[in-house]
């Protein structure tokens, strides 16, 4: 399968819709990148909002235009409250996004990751170890970090996308995203990203802020691929180390939509 | 109600308090603006402190200077902790100050805020639709974001004062503090602030800090108030988007002593 | 005691190994250094990783290179998590580093340091007030800070070594480490260091890092004091406050492998 490439049209369109909507993002994430993520959102003019008592979420998410859950500190009590979280915004039509953080290296998350994937969620977004644990492979992840190559687990993609419904994005040098049938490719950013804690989990945020826009779905998941590898890229041109390059990247963020306009 | 502006004397005598005495604060504050809350704190010559477990929040509140309970992301086992910290803290007259964030929109944070309103804060800051919904008006608040005007709450500031004994700080563009009779403005800051998650929580931590220091504690809210408009205004001549305006916040208020006082 | 200057050939080496190795770092800390905690591991090319759920915490000490216990923001469920994860490190051979956060002034804290610093920890890092309190000297700690001197701590330092076995480091102005026979000295860093938030628990989770890393223990866990001070009085010379200082010092680490084998 030969991925297309995403237009800057695309992307632009995007952006408008997150400055002119505002679109309100429930973020049930994890422990170390809550600040991160919701400035990321913050300087793409999204609104987030982490509200993490089971009765509240739920309550929440009937309010919201889109759910974030990331696993990546997952507990028995924060497992309740994503469970009340979905349950509500599948009432309410609220898309909602996955992002599988460890997911098959460790049992907690593994067995919820299942279960949670199967309440059909509009997007899904990993690197290629958690892609392939997720799709029933064996993987070589290491924690948090992946062992495999993105291209390798584009046909896990693939196949997770078909099973679960979910547009599937498989992110790392080269994001990919999928839903099944067709597939785009994004490229850019910077290896400075990695040293950046949170890079990966407020794309996903990001994901979930655009599933909640109008358009194609697809489009949109690489539209907010393309969005942080832009960012990433402008912000190396300033950075001297992953210090500078998180402050870059929020104020790169924050510019793009003029300047894509421009 | 015409508001009297705050001079900048009172503010300097804050900052100049804030540096020799070091107030001790304990934050029982939300997930999202641990570390940004501790960071301003820092900055301004406060000690931050954050100790979450029931008894030693009961235990640290007998110590402390000053209390801020924020109701962010609250919990079951949260709401635990702030009310042993909030006895605590009344029977060693401890002044403590409340952040009713995102209140009337959601049920648990809104009964516990209506339970602990009772228990004598020192002073309470919101945004209109926080102040408006603590104060039994009904709002069209969406999350913690605010969809009233700062000025049409005022009249709810002035009744939840009355009612409370609380010195209430409804902020926003400007930002009104009352203690039900007297009403003092603060003017400033720049609209990038609400681009920048915990800004509004870190004030309130600010306002717990001042209700510890010697003065008048309506002048001493109003000055916390001032403080994070005059850093804020500051911040905005260097800054190129929210991610620099964070960190040169923290440079300018911890440099603004020294500027104030030349 | 008089004690030894580290030398720069033994940071450089511990660069070295931190480059090469990249030691997966298990950290149980406290809420309100999370990010900057990971962020400076990351920095420094290790990768860190928060895992708290009981029974992951647990699963994944078993493949970590390395664990970190902070007392910072504990509670009864955190509780289980580091016991878990403690006899999950003993049983694999993981080395675990303590970080007794304020022990001393608050009793949950107090009571469970003294049980866990019984279970073999590689390291022990702490401010005078800490290392005297867990040494089983009284001391005027008040919640967070010191307000012992560093040196008056280091003869609790040493019966803490002797009586834990472990390389404990007393840091502040000078940092101490020794093992109860051998003590070594590390000067540096700025008082800026200390309006940050988090410099000393991610200090602490760097020592645990090269608690990982081949070579004498004491030499490596001096060698992680060594680091963080250099990166922070290179911090300094382009710092206008503590929010630029912490962009700064990250980028300082980041950059100090290829700075100091120059």
């Amino acid at each position: 399968m030969q991925p297309d490439l995403l237009s800057d049209a695309v992307a632009l369109r995007l952006l408008d819709h997150l400055h002119t909507r505002s679109p309100l993002v429930h973020c049930l994430t994890n422990d170390v990148v809550t600040t991160f993520t919701a400035n990321v959102l913050l300087a793409l003019n999204a609104s987030p909002a982490m509200v993490v008592d089971p009765d509240e979420a739920a309550q929440f998410s009937a309010v919201a235009d889109a759910l974030l859950i990331n696993l990546g500190t997952l507990t028995h009590p924060q497992r309740e409250a994503m469970r009340a979280a979905i349950h509500s915004a599948r009432q309410h039509a609220t898309p909602w996004t996955l992002d599988p953080v460890a997911v098959g290296a460790l049992s907690l998350r593994t067995d919820f990751a299942h279960e949670i994937v199967a309440l059909s969620p509009a997007a899904i977004r990993g690197n290629a170890s958690e892609i392939r644990a997720l799709a029933g492979e064996s993987t070589g992840g290491r924690g948090v970090d992946t062992t495999d190559s993105v291209h390798d687990a584009l046909n896990a993609a693939v196949a997770l996308a078909r099973q679960s419904g979910a547009v599937v994005a498989v992110t790392g040098e080269v994001d990919y995203i999928t839903d099944g049938t067709h597939t785009l490719a994004v490229s850019g950013g910077d290896a400075l990203m990695t040293r950046v804690v949170g890079t990966g989990c407020a794309l996903s945020a990001v994901v979930a802020a655009c599933c909640a826009l109008p358009g194609d779905r697809l489009e949109n998941v690489a539209g907010a691929c393309w969005i942080m590898k832009r960012a990433g890229s402008q912000a190396m041109s300033s950075a001297t180390g992953p210090g500078s390059f998180a402050s870059a990247f929020l104020d790169a963020l924050y510019g793009l939509h003029r300047e894509v306009a421009a």
